[in-house]
């Protein structure tokens, strides 16, 4: 049955005020090659590059980027860190040093032990986005004519799966 | 060596306009029990249940829930999910129907095979958050007082590893 109200088993309608001022910052995940991921993400994606963040001890660089069309991201580091942590939808990218020329693989949640399963762009016109991405040779996990309508999942350079959904045309999805 | 230049090996510092209306829409993640899962986004960090999308047939749910204060947020089916669907930060949990009563664990990404690592909220008072999840006895991965400064690891009820950090506190993060 489909529903509207969110008062679900579980569901807590008048959560402590306290947890109002919460931003829900980021999401990580590994990444095997930095060069091939921020290539990914800047480049077909259109994400910026706010912070890369070395730990030279523990050999691990974490690298964190965000869509800031129409946003004033500060140049300034301590500010930069700042907004990159206080701001929406940032994705953390971890970078294991060494993992770019070995033969480590990640797994991308989606086959046995599975948990993880995917992130999710959405696009103003997900048929234009779609023939870019084949432009652009991105390998798809399911295209558009495939399966569910009005969505593509592509895959980036470690296969964690990039689900593309188009807002105004899932209204009606699922019951 | 740190930076703050975005000029790395891979980033493409002028992305096709085209990629500047994506948006990073959501993360998702299985869960084993909605009940328990909806209790601790909601009550614990004070998300909003968006949308539950059933599919009876293939016998799965989507709960897509997000931190909405200050926030409008539309009560009618279609246009509350074509909000869900636009909107940065959005949390999807996928209840494969039957998972809350048999003996199946879903994978956090942090024990091999290793891949997806957290997600992260962060507070503006990151002493204060955590005395309320010790409150609300809630397991900790890694306190305050233990390793990197300024930064708190819980669980979920999944066991998937959720970061507490404060802003304004990570200035200084790394090199």
């Amino acid at each position: 049955m489909s529903f509207i109200s969110e008062n679900q088993p579980g569901v807590c309608l008048a959560p402590d005020a306290e947890t109002q001022a919460y931003v829900f910052n980021h999401s990580m995940i590994r990444v095997k090659d930095p060069q091939r991921s921020l290539d990914f993400y800047t480049r077909v994606l259109g994400m910026r590059l706010l912070r890369q963040v070395d730990f030279p001890e523990a050999k691990f660089s974490l690298l964190f980027l965000a869509m800031t069309a129409g946003e004033t991201v500060p140049e300034e580091r301590g500010a930069r860190q700042v907004y990159t942590f206080g701001r929406q939808s940032v994705l953390e990218l971890t970078h294991n040093w060494g993992t770019e020329s070995d033969d480590s693989q990640y797994h991308n949640g989606n086959q046995d032990p599975r948990g993880f399963g995917h992130i999710c762009f959405s696009v103003p016109d997900i048929e234009a986005a779609c023939a870019r991405f084949e432009r652009l040779q991105i390998p798809f996990v399911k295209r558009l004519d495939k399966g569910m309508k009005h969505v593509a999942f592509i895959s980036d350079p470690d296969d964690y799966w990039v689900e593309i959904v188009q807002a105004d045309l899932l209204a009606d999805l699922g019951q």
